[in-house]
């Protein structure tokens, strides 16, 4: 070990990026957050990609430069009067960094572009609504002289959510419009503004009796990988799941009611746990992305917090059928799931190794001396959570089902390791893009007879590419399927080279068998596969719903969905 | 106990309904399945009604005559050629009996007229559809030519969900598509015919091995109280929840996936347990009552059939609002909910215990001399469900939190007596409306606290009405509140005062803030409250939605939903 302290490591970068720089952007999460690869998974990228260490001394395009954005404002200034009289001077920006950094998500194709200083089209003007009355005034006054409406939250989306492709207003939901509206403790919820973020959010919840006077904590249960720079309204209208989801459910199952403004109308849905009283509008608007109305507000279902039930385990299986068969067999079982439940294919259980420690220890000459084969092996990392005894009662039947299928015990040692970074590993992609090395990530859903073909079916397609990384997990577990999330590695030539082999990846994805999407959304990147993938009588009662609630198209136009 | 045999006791019917008769269309339930009033409720109702003995001797208007139709099929002979072309001679009916029977529910309502033998406005032809094909061709047809479609599943509607009153076609889905497509092991789904009916999916998924050469048995999770005579189509459209959906869940949390045909065609949504693909046209289409499409196949999760497991209970608590504490405690507990969930107030408590056979036992003098007061004390029965431990930790659960709230536990005997009866209570209402005696129902969803505002308000206004009993139960819990499902008891001087009780009943729903339906759907008796229940801009959502589906306003017309 003591060897590794003279191998060369590149000079990752460690510090905010700079103030209206390019790079303060695209950079993935906290601008103080870092996490750089380790030395094992430097060595792999090395040997993977034929790199070597000079390639990692210089940068490129690190996108240090200060933005300027060459876009005129396409707008009259009357109209961005009106707009400072409606919500406030302070609240309406026209400045070149506003409108980019507001206009701009977080796909790698965006951050290629940024590096480059290019900043595509970008929204005219960016506005921050205090309160839902600014929100109906905008939208009014959008829809009456058709400017477009991009809503921006988190800002985290990674498929072009809220990318303002047609110019117009970016809405910016997080500014002010995120609070805690109530906690209502006898119903078991909580009412916030749309634009609440993850963090506020859950720290609200865990110190109730501090701040809502309640009797117990809550906590949201909703922990998807961009929960730092996600907002509760984002969660809801890009479909989310969490990282808990298998336990606590995806977004769409902790909506009680919300509130919406659209061109047509403001609505408040229901808010009772049990209707049955026609098609539910509640569910209408989940996943509707922006393009349908505006979500102020919502009422989601809280759950008691008892992290001192939590029971973290791993295990490593001899293969991915055996992991996938246990994973099965557990989500089956009729005892409730575990909460955090993750299962990689052995590629990505290769680099998991390296990544949380175990690579190299006496736990990985155990595992080759037992038999669990380097890319054969497959990790299971979890926890399970709820009251006591249910808890204890998963992770028996969890122990059971995995010493079934041949499994090991690798102690809650990994799933530590996996929790102190959970929302920390894209944090890398900054420090590999600043050597031209691209990481980037494509999921899907599948029910469980279908797993293992289109998980090789878009293997195979991957591998035909030379010196690319194909890392898999399945993540957020069903009684009927799972989810597969896709991360690639590669050197890539330009965003064409890039473009097209993501294109390639999602055209597999269908000709297999998945959903076009698990958790990350549609936005405008897929939405040119979805009439393909619902097929025209479903895309046309989207298309239905559209036309009714924005009859003139404002809302998020330019590809969302599919829809235009 | 002697004394007892010598009491008078009415002389019940106990034979199946005369062939064609209009009683056969009438009666509830299986025309040899009879539950008779047991002496103690016979007794109540004679005190409560202030009725004697010789007002039971005598039936009236018991609807033994052979059904005449009135009303001519309005509907040129070509048309009924076509429709005999299309689907066979023998799958199309013209006659009176098939008209009447296959255009009435079990609304009350309908048994009062068809008592006095007024069949009103129904169907003018009959059609049995063998298959989807077949259904895509009358669609077509009757679109084409604007004629009207209800459809027709098990026949147990209680809200006027079918009836046809705009004449045209009444398409029977259960005559022959009926079965099991598929059992998907691998996968824990059933793919359907919708118009297969409750018992015999039921049977087909307990005897899997048998029949389906599955390795295990299975159960499909829905028991409304309408099992016998319901479908799974009719489960899904009308958005029902079964006798243990506080486990399994309600109808709709087990559909994966639905296959439509509606007047702009065809089309079966994803069946991808995760997806984010924008909104759910699976989830639109849910609870859409036969006014948005015809429902032909669905594919069902399904769940392991393990009764071993199941641990039975109940309870008595001191008070409702005791109940109510605890059951919610315990839905919001984290460990798991019972199957069979159910606490009864007062008033119904005091009538379970007669129907159950406790009243004058050792255990009612047992209760008494423990305090748990006569009018006062609350029901609790439920059973447990899922893998061993599961089961076992959530009665351990149930235990410690029923103790907490006082109340005694009655042994695991009243739930067996109500699982030997589960189907069966409705089965009353012909014996006690042969005398003069209405019994019925409405029910309500409604958060936690808002509950016991509810329950007061409607008791108050149903207690002004003079000897009238009202009784309330909670049968389908969630974190977030439950059901109130009253049942009203009295003599009513002709339909106008029973419509009036009727309609004050759901105006004070309304006015105290219950869903209009928790379980029961719209139809076209609450069809009116629809628009004010859920606002005109939510209205105008389901109404965009026909629109679309269904542009010249053939399926289900008059009333459905509050649409037309």
């Amino acid at each position: 070990m003591l060897g590794l302290k003279k191998e060369f490591m590149p000079e990752w970068t460690s510090q905010a990026p700079l103030d209206r720089s390019y790079r303060s952007i695209f950079k993935w999460g906290a601008p103080n957050g870092f996490k750089h690869p380790n030395k094992r998974l430097y060595r792999l990228m090395k040997e993977t990609f034929h790199m070597t260490d000079d390639d990692f001394r210089k940068k490129k395009e690190e996108g240090n430069e200060t933005v300027t954005c060459p876009t005129p404002v396409n707008m009259p200034e009357n109209a961005v009067q009106i707009f400072r009289n409606m919500v406030g001077e302070e609240n309406v920006n026209t400045d070149g960094y506003a409108r980019v950094r507001f206009s701009n998500g977080k796909t790698m194709e965006e951050a290629m572009m940024l590096r480059k200083g290019e900043t595509g089209q970008v929204a005219d003007i960016v506005i921050h609504p205090r309160n839902k009355k600014d929100v109906q005034e905008v939208i009014r006054y959008c829809n009456d002289k058709k400017i477009p409406v991009y809503t921006y939250g988190g800002g985290s989306s990674v498929n072009f959510g809220f990318k303002c492709v047609k110019g117009g207003v970016s809405l910016v939901m997080s500014t002010h419009m995120n609070r805690v509206l109530e906690v209502n403790e006898t119903n078991q919820t909580a009412t916030v503004d749309a634009g609440i973020m993850g963090p506020a959010y859950e720290d609200s919840l865990n110190r109730a009796p501090e701040i809502h006077h309640a009797k117990r904590r809550y906590t949201c249960g909703h922990f998807p990988q961009s929960f730092e720079y996600s907002t509760v309204g984002g969660w809801i209208l890009a479909l989310g799941s969490g990282q808990q989801s298998s336990y606590y459910g995806d977004a769409c199952d902790i909506v009680l009611s919300q509130e919406y403004v659209t061109p047509t109308g403001m609505f408040k849905t229901l808010d009772f746990p049990g209707t049955a009283t026609g098609p539910k509008v509640n569910d209408i608007m989940m996943g509707s992305e922006g393009a349908f109305g505006i979500l102020v507000s919502v009422t989601l279902k809280i759950f008691r917090y008892m992290p001192e039930n939590r029971r973290r385990f791993s295990f490593i299986f001899p293969s991915w059928e055996k992991a996938v068969d246990a994973t099965r067999e557990i989500s089956q079982g009729e005892f409730g799931k575990p909460s955090v439940f993750r299962i990689s294919d052995p590629e990505e259980t290769d680099v998991a190794l390296k990544l949380y420690g175990v690579e190299g220890t006496l736990l990985d000459k155990l595992m080759d001396y037992k038999g669990f084969r380097k890319m054969e092996r497959c990790l299971y990392i979890g926890h399970t959570e709820g009251e006591k005894g249910f808890s204890r009662n998963v992770l028996k039947n969890v122990r059971r089902i995995c010493k079934k299928y041949s499994a090991m015990s690798l102690t809650g040692y990994p799933v530590k390791k996996w929790e102190h970074s959970r929302y920390q590993d894209p944090y890398m992609r900054e420090d590999l893009h600043d050597f031209g090395v691209i990481i980037d990530t494509l999921e899907t859903g599948v029910t469980w007879d279908n797993l293992h073909r289109l998980h090789q079916g878009v293997r195979c397609f991957a591998k035909k590419r030379p010196e690319t990384i194909i890392m898999t997990h399945a993540s957020h577990f069903y009684p009927q399927g799972t989810n597969l999330y896709f991360i690639f590695i590669g050197r890539f030539s330009g965003i064409d080279d890039y473009r097209s082999f993501q294109k390639g990846l999602i055209d597999n994805i269908l000709e297999f068998g998945g959903s076009l999407s698990h958790h990350h959304g549609v936005g405008k990147m897929i939405g040119p596969w979805m009439e393909n993938h619902l097929g025209k009588a479903q895309m046309d009662v989207l298309r239905a719903l559209k036309n009714h609630f924005d009859p003139n198209h404002i809302l998020n136009p330019g590809g969302t969905l599919g829809l235009d």
